[in-house]
Formats: C-alpha cells, structure tokens, sequence
C-alpha cells in the first residue's frame, strides 16, 4: 500500500556524483545521476529494448547509453539514438521522474508528473537558522515495511521500554500519550516532569537534577518523521511553547520505501546545542545508532510475525492514537490515488476527533 | 499434515532454564520458560498487540513483558498490565500450551487443552530400571518433512544398506520383516540368526564368533520410536522373548516437527551394558553420529525429490509395510481430529492385518 | 518452453567416467555414467520406490543399487533386484535416455526415444579437418534462460557495446545485419569493411594495417550456435565464400537449459591458425573468458528484470532479425511438439523472408 503523489527521499546529495546509481523506491527501479551542483536525474532503469538496467550502462555526456545494444537516452528520457537503424521510433522512450534537490537531500516523485508541486517538499525553518547545527547522520536498512516503520515514529509509548539507555526511562511508562493533527501532519506528544534525564540528556545536556521532558512526534505523510525532544531544568518551570529554551534535539527520519518488505531509514538531527561541535554530532550519532538497532531488531521480528498466518486479529490500545490515525489516513490516500482522477495532489490533510 | 492432540517433544529438561526460549512444533511459536525443577512454561510466543516475539522480551518474576509497549503476561497467558491505561482488555491474552516434564524429557500439547491426558505421554520401565543405562544423545537437524523420517525408523529393510559400517550388514538385505500393531503402537522387526556381528556389536559386544541379531522398531504415533535392537552368541538360542538375556539397546527417537520441511530428531540410548560406562556412551554416540548422518543425507534428498513434479506414483515393495501402516494412521488421525469433536483423545489403537 | 525432441549437450566426454553424476536437462535429473569409451549412460535420477535419487547410490558392475533400500536398475532402467521379496513389478522401471557421444561430446535426447536420430546430431567437418585446431573451452553457468542466451548468439550488433576489447569495436556499430535460414540453420551476419583490427585479431591475426571482418551467427535450434568470426587483410580483397583464405576461428557454444532459470554454455573454438599451439588455445581461452563474462553480466541483468512486472512491452528494432525469427521457430516446435504425434522429429528447417 503506497501513496505515489508524494515526494520520497532518493538520498542524501552526497550519494550522487557522475556515476549511474540505481535507487529503488516503491518497488520501482530508478537510474540516477547528477548532472550539476543543484540538479540530480531520475529515469527509469530499464531500456526499453531488452529491459538492460541502464545503470550498468555508460554514461556520455548527459545521456545515457545501454550496456547491450548502444540504444541511447538523454536526461529528458527521450531516445537519441538506436544503432543500426537511422529512425527512431516513438515508443523508444523511457519514463523520467521529478527530482528536486533541497537542504541537501534529494527527493524524487514517484506519482504523476503535473501534480509534482515543489511546495510540496518537506522543510523546516531551522535547517537554516543559525541558532541550530545541522548534522546529517546515516541509513538504516530495515527488513521491515515502510509503514511499520513509520508507526514507530509516531508512538512515544515505546520509547521506555525499547530505549531505556538512551532516549527513554521507566518515568514515562504510564504517561498518556495525546494525538492531534496540524494541517498536514499528525502530532504524537507527551511531557514527563520533574523526572531523571533520559541517557541522552545526562550526556548532552549537562543537568544535574531533575528535568521536564517533551517528546513530539510529527509524521509528515506518507514517509518523514520530525522527532522534536528535549530537557529543561525542573526550576526552568517550561511551557509547551517555550520548548526553545530548553536543550532541544529534532531527530529526522526519511522513509524510503524500497519494497513491501524493505525500507531505507535515513536520518540526521539539528540541535540548538553544541553547534558546531562536531564530536558532539558523533557521539550523538554513536546514542542513535543504539537507538534505531533497538527499532530494527523489533520492526523486523515484527515484519517476520505478520507473514506467518494470524490466528486472532491483533488489538489496538490506548497509546496507539498515533499509529492508528496514520495507518487510516495512508489507507485513504492510497485508495483515492486508486479510484480518482484529482484536479490537484491529494495533501494529507486530515482532522483527528479523539 | 499434522496430529495435533499428542504429546511432542520440545526439548531435553536440560534445554530450559530461566531464559526465555523459541520453541517451533507444528509450525506454532512457543516461548517457552523453567519455573521451577519440575515445571516449564510454554506460551505462544506472540504479543497480541503488535505481534512481537515475547521471547524477544524480558521476563520479570514468573511474568513475560513484551519488548515493544511493555504488555505484560502471567504464565498462564493472562495480561496483567497493559502501561498507559488501566483497564486490561479480555482479548489481551496469549494462549497457554500443557507442559510437562517427564524422565527429563518436557514434552508439550499442541491439541485441545481439555484432551491433554498425562497418562499418554510416553514412557517405558527400562528408564528407570537398575539394570539399564539411560544417556541422552543429541539433535538432529533434518530439512525433511516428519513423516519420511517417521517411516524411516518403522524401516528395518534399509539398515543393510544405509548403515553397512554401523547398524547393519550384507547378510540382512534379504531377510523378510514383520509388521503388527500392539496397542498403540506399531511395530516392525526381523531376526537375522547365525551371522557376522555388525559393527556396533563387535565394537560393543565382544562377540568371537557369530550371533543372532534382532531389530525391532516400535512407532509410538505420531513421532516417538523405540528400536530395540541386539545381539547374542548363536549358542545361546536366544528365543524371541528373551532378548534382556543378549546384549540389548535401545535407540530413543522423539521428533519435532518443526514445519513441513524440517523435523528435529533428539535420540538418546537406554542399554543393559557398560552401565555408568560414559566413555561407552561417548563412543556410541559418535557410531550413531555416523548413522543418522546417513540417514539425515538420504531424507533430505528425498525431500527435494518429492517437491518435484511426479510424472509416474511411487511404488510400495513387500518391505514397505510399517511404513504403509504409518501413514494410513496418520492420515486416519488428522481427518479425524479435522472433522469430529471427539469427546476424548484419539488414541492410536489399530489393528494391522497383514 | 523447451523443444524436447533435440540433442542435447550433457557435458563434455571427458566430464563422464565411472563414477554416477547427476545432470539436469530441461529441469530433468539423470544419472549418468560412463560404460566404455565410447558409452555413457543416462538414466532417471530417481528411484520409483522412495524417489532417492541413484546418482546418490552405488554402482555395481553396469548397474546402480539405490542407496535406500537396494533396488538395483540394469543400464537400460530395468529393475533387476528388489531386497525382501522375489517378484519385480513390471512398474519398477526407470526411464532410459538415448545417449550419443560424438567428437568428444555427449549428447543426450530428451523427447520420444523412438525419434532420437543420430542423423540429426550436431557435426561440422571442420572437427575432423587437418587444416583446423579444434580445442575444447570451458562451461559458463548462467542464471539466465536459455532463450535470451541463443538470441545473444544470434545477435552480431551487440559485439560492438558489449565487447569493446576483444571482439568488437565502434567501427561495426552501425553496420546493418543480415538474416536468412539455411535448412535447419539461422543464420545472422555481417562484414565490417576497411577499419582497425578488433582485440581478438590484433592479438591472434597478426595484422598491421586496417582489415575486412565477419561475423557470422549460425543458430542450430533449439540451443547450439557456431560463430564464424576472422579478419583478412584488407589487401586481399576478400569475398564472402574466401573465409577460409583469412584468419578464421570458430566459436562453438552447446547451450544446456537446465531449468527456466539457468544455462549451462559449454563453449569451444576449431580455428585454422595456430594449430597446435597449446598456448595460443590458452590465450584465446582467456580473451573469450572476458568476452564471455561481460554477456554473461548483461544475460543476467536481464534475467533479474525480466522477472519484474512489466508496464510496458518491450520494443524490437532492425538488429533484432534474427532473435525475433529465433524465438518465432522455438514457439512454433514447442507448439507442434505439444499438439500432435508427429509421424517423423520435428527438424527445424524454416524460411524467413525479410
């Protein structure tokens, strides 16, 4: 099940250079390449000859010519050249794919053409503020479905008993979590006061008593998590609002549904501390790495579950609002993606009554 | 093809401790824990929330709580804790599996749990007999579906030619079997007189000149077997009845089928010789080491045989018999527990008119 | 779809001796074996009793005994033993395969045995020519189905992509080809006038200055093909029917389907140029060897896409003649073979008008 109208994560822009890379993304294989500073290409990584991936092919110049018969596309897709005959013929094309490169990772669209709208792409406003460090950390392979994976970056409730060393402790056990929607995204949250650090913050943010702690989950659909969490001394009394003044760490996630069974998690984080120390982003990515193989381990027993035949359907609770709401919602999108011919992208937009 | 209302083996007493382990039966997960010397636990090894092994995650006290959200079960399968709310909903339980624990054997009921008599699980008096060893020997991996190996230890025909170094020789491939049920058990045997001890009994025996030599192979179905097998120096005049009088041992199969393709076999040796001789229990594990590696080959190459396409139906010789009668019974047992609610255990009483 | 009334290649003569191999022809195992020197048996790999495989069991005399129960087959599949009773049933039989060796070759006929001709056995006169080195290559396995191998075989315009070092350059890559059938042959050609010398030739021919080349595919349905492929000076002044007036050499390819999958491609070359020169057998050993691997990387390739859901049909271009009249044939046989009892072996004599 996946929504096409949306833009995906291809990669970081440090994974594309002159060479032809195959990437695969809702199960389709793409030929990648850039072609200068601001521009990647994506076609599709087959010629339409003998169905040769034209990665293994040669590039020349900005085109792309195939490794078995010399059949030879540009970056538009369109065939320039088919040896040993002097027309080409119309069919002779292959499908090329939207690519935007934006804060140094490259998305690509994988639905129709003319509803690829670059308003579209993920942002937020402190990739470039000078108060925040960005720091690009790394991909995870997972033997697990995208929206497995997904849920468990809407569901704080895991977090004390999957991370107990780095992002989570038995504080939070009991706390409920609260679940809204804002415009385009759905927001998973929960405050534990007056409680220890969790791992994280006693390494990073240097507090020696008792803090309040926030985590936020924003699921941007289909496929990007935003993880804002964070510390602030009890005596600092912080509000909701003011999660600024805290040591604040936003946990990227980028979602890159390769197949039904495998996804690519690529994160990074941007902090208002330690910037531009880069032994902090390290050590940093040292506790996430911890973290994310807690996930794996879990999101591919799970994945290895859900294939065996299911006696009794499984049960929902109380902490799974989150993942519940988003699964509907991707639910929706796909089954509209299916049925209609819409005027514009569907944008998940949604309300959630609780 | 499975008999589900039977005690299987799923490990020696020895297997179990406090860990929480996977056990695989007729393709069911069980997580399967010791409480105390004489009791283990076995549970399906599912969270009925998100799938997750339980095996996968921690037990405190007598109680497993789920790695993922921390669902916690009591050892007989009740959720006592579900954090973030507090009412336990009655669909939060795992099933529970009968368990006992028997001549250091754990055998579980993978039937209905009603129908679980103890007085069915398998015994024999030699076990704890003065005059009788008992050794506990190894497991054996088979990529071969329970039923061929069952038929292999109902089979004294191939011993001539799969074991020749080992359990059997030249002066046997000739020698007729016989087949007759007694009680529930099937049973398959054939004395070869006057002739050459095989391997095992000069290594063990200490025989000079020639003996009669027995095979019997008692099927208790499903997936138990007991071959009794021996020699006597041919001037003793051993008569049928009075094997205990010759060197006797006997080979203890109890397989586990895992799934369709894939059975474990744990054998162990009872024998009325050499007793608290452990260097004789080592040498004979090492001789039937090499044994059941021969028929391990020979199982699994039928394994792969059989998922080709047949274009002729296999054909059934004179000493086919106790296999014959084997999977009859078997088939007889799975329609019946697949169409009728027995009111109490099929018990594999039959009789075999040759 | 596999042509079954064909010889076959089953390996090269020195490949069989005494000892039983197991070969797969059109996803059929055989046992094989070596009964003289100018013999070799091939019987079902497959024991009608409990399907064990007897290239597993043991050879007595000219016979296999089944290495379960002692079945034993005489070499032309008849049973002649059952251990345990004194009556063999007609029913216990393995199928035989008419089996020929010719110039060191062993052939097998997988379809009706009452139309295995040895008339229609693969020769060329060159083997037995005083004027030509024949020198036997190697086996390339392919996961790749035979079909897209023969085409490779029947393709000239992909030696200027896919072979850049050895046996093509850009001077053919615009050549148009040739197509016609002669009897039971496909042939596929063309000449490359006036230009530099390709790898193979600059190494081998000994040339200094530009040269006329050919190439010409000659496919013997369903799955052999001879390539006669040279370079004479351009001085010369070469006509098409002087071939043997250049330097010539003779790729042979014996393509064995063994499953949709996978093909065996036992490949060797007859050339009238540095005869007995074992070292020259040697060099050009290695060039075909990177010729080889570089087609074996793109048949794979295309395998792994073929097996890919497909939106869009493939397209086929003017170089494609001879591959598009190739499979045409191949569907009709396997049709005919699969609708009628022909009176005589369906031989592949075909007309392709352009």
């Amino acid at each position: 099940m996946y929504v096409r109208n949306a833009w995906y994560v291809a990669g970081w822009a440090s994974e594309f250079g002159d060479a032809l890379k195959r990437v695969t993304v809702l199960e389709e294989h793409l030929v990648m390449y850039r072609v200068d500073a601001d521009t990647v290409v994506a076609l599709e990584d087959r010629c339409p000859h003998r169905l040769m991936p034209l990665s293994q092919g040669k590039r020349i110049g900005n085109d792309i010519q195939c490794g078995y018969h010399g059949m030879t596309f540009n970056c538009e897709g369109t065939c320039v050249r088919v040896p040993g005959q002097d027309n080409v013929p119309s069919s002779a094309y292959v499908t090329k794919y939207p690519v935007r490169q934006k804060n140094n990772i490259v998305f690509v669209w994988m639905g129709e053409s003319d509803k690829a709208d670059e308003a579209l792409i993920f942002d937020m406003p402190e990739f470039n503020a000078p108060t925040y460090h960005v720091h690009q950390g790394d991909a995870l392979h997972l033997q697990a479905n995208y929206l497995n994976v997904a849920e468990n970056l809407v569901d704080p409730a895991h977090v004390s008993f999957v991370h107990p060393t780095t992002l989570g402790n038995a504080a939070s056990e009991n706390v409920p979590v609260h679940v809204d929607t804002q415009g385009e995204v759905l927001v998973a949250w929960r405050w534990i006061r007056d409680s220890e650090p969790v791992g994280f913050f006693q390494k990073f943010g240097g507090f020696s008593g008792n803090v309040d702690r926030w985590h936020y989950y924003y699921l941007h659909l289909p496929s990007i998590a935003v993880i804002d969490f964070g510390s602030a001394a009890v005596e600092q009394q912080l509000a909701e609002e003011e999660r600024e003044q805290g040591v604040r760490i936003f946990a990227l996630h980028f979602l890159t549904p390769v197949n039904k069974h495998y996804t690519i998690d690529r994160w990074m984080h941007i902090r208002n501390a330690a910037l531009n120390d880069e032994q902090a982003s390290e050590q940093m990515d040292a506790m996430f790495r911890i973290a994310f193989d807690e996930d794996k381990a879990i999101l591919e027993a799970i994945e290895q579950q859900e294939q065996l035949p299911q006696k009794r359907k499984p049960i929902r609770l109380a902490i799974d609002k989150g993942p519940t709401v988003y699964r509907r919602r991707i639910r929706d999108l796909a089954e509209l993606e299916a049925t209609e011919d819409l005027g514009e992208p569907v944008r998940p937009t949604f309300v959630h009554h609780e």
